[in-house]
């Protein structure tokens, strides 16, 4: 089916830069395209928006469809929209980001990429289109969010230890924190809990475990919390 | 000239929320619709994104088509996408927020529009489209971002007392503010500067005039500068 119209439109699509916790590194999730342009290069999995499709369900749909990735924290980063961004014409890019905890979700390649792959932000090979301006957007964010909101909390399992925590926000900020000021912080968050808990099957002495209480933060946000890491 | 495609697109818009300050009070720039969908009924300015020019270039073109509008801070907002926002057919937009000053700029009406005017923040018409949403998320992040990056500095003059600053802030944040606190925190931020001026042809006692310094400001937040009021 074609369709005309009376003037040129831009194209326009989805990328969605997926952040997630491996190893005690951060590592963002790359599909080595298989099509022109830039074939045999690695990208942000994304594609076109349909016309009966919100952007979110785009994402969403995009994501499945290269990564097998379903039922993730998603959010709206930047719309990306330079001229020459795309060599074989205008295509405007909806940029999201995505949290996910890989302990829950498997990642498979899918039919219209060769490959799907985790790379640790720390070593990334050259990426196709804009992608590297996305994903340096992407990286600014989460930091920035990180200082002000619980959006962390994505990347962990659902009961983690304090040093944990700790550990990711050293990660998302690339600097270290100090141990007792960091543990006053959190503690001082009425929707960090403590589960009653404690590791199983460590080596060390087992910490406590603790949960993120969703619901108990969207009311303190609601009354205008604000917190700083 | 018409153009064909294989797959039907979304058409692609921006749309302006125009903030300004005028007679104490916080207002926001909307136009009159001439043409249908919701002729007659008022409207965020923006339109249609041309395949050679960027988002903000589009932005800029279409604030200054339609208020005369132009040279103003300009920062994207969020991108909307409802599948029935628009109902003459799918339209997603890319929505940015503007700061001015009053003082230097005029707005007339344009040729696609009836009329533009300013309208308070706390009486407002009954808006075409979305445009309601796209202005409370507009208004939301003005709120959020005031509270730790000096943002509301475009909406003032050149030079500016603290009362005027307080106002603005409690105008914005839509809550009163301790006047002693709000100094001392204003005056610990190194890029709120003093002119070594006062104010001229006022009744009450003439208030030291400020500044803000822009580069010193760009500076500091390069070292991660973190403030809150």
């Amino acid at each position: 089916m074609t369709h005309t119209y009376e003037f040129a439109r831009p194209a326009l699509t989805v990328d969605i830069v997926v952040f997630a916790l491996d190893d005690d590194e951060l590592k963002v999730m790359l599909i080595e395209r298989d099509l022109q342009p830039f074939a045999g290069a690695w990208a942000l999995p994304g594609g076109f928006v349909r016309v009966d499709e919100t952007l979110d369900e785009a994402a969403r749909r995009e994501l499945h469809e290269e990564t097998g990735l379903h039922d993730i924290y998603l959010e709206q980063l930047y719309t990306f929209g330079q001229v020459a961004r795309d060599p074989r014409e205008r295509v405007v890019t909806v940029a999201f980001y995505a949290l996910v905890n890989l302990a829950g979700h498997s990642v498979r390649a899918s039919t219209d990429a060769r490959n799907a792959a985790w790379f640790s932000l720390s070593d990334l090979p050259k990426l196709a289109f804009d992608h590297a301006d996305i994903l340096k957007t992407a990286v600014e964010r989460l930091r920035n969010k990180v200082s002000y909101q619980p959006i962390g909390f994505e990347l962990l399992p659902e009961r983690f230890t304090l040093t944990q925590l700790q550990r990711l926000y050293e990660l998302i900020l690339d600097r270290e924190l100090d141990k007792r000021n960091f543990r006053k912080k959190v503690l001082a968050m009425e929707f960090v809990k403590e589960t009653g808990e404690i590791e199983k099957d460590v080596a060390h002495r087992a910490a406590r475990l603790y949960r993120f209480d969703k619901r108990k933060y969207d009311r303190l946000m609601k009354q205008g919390l604000h917190f700083e890491i």
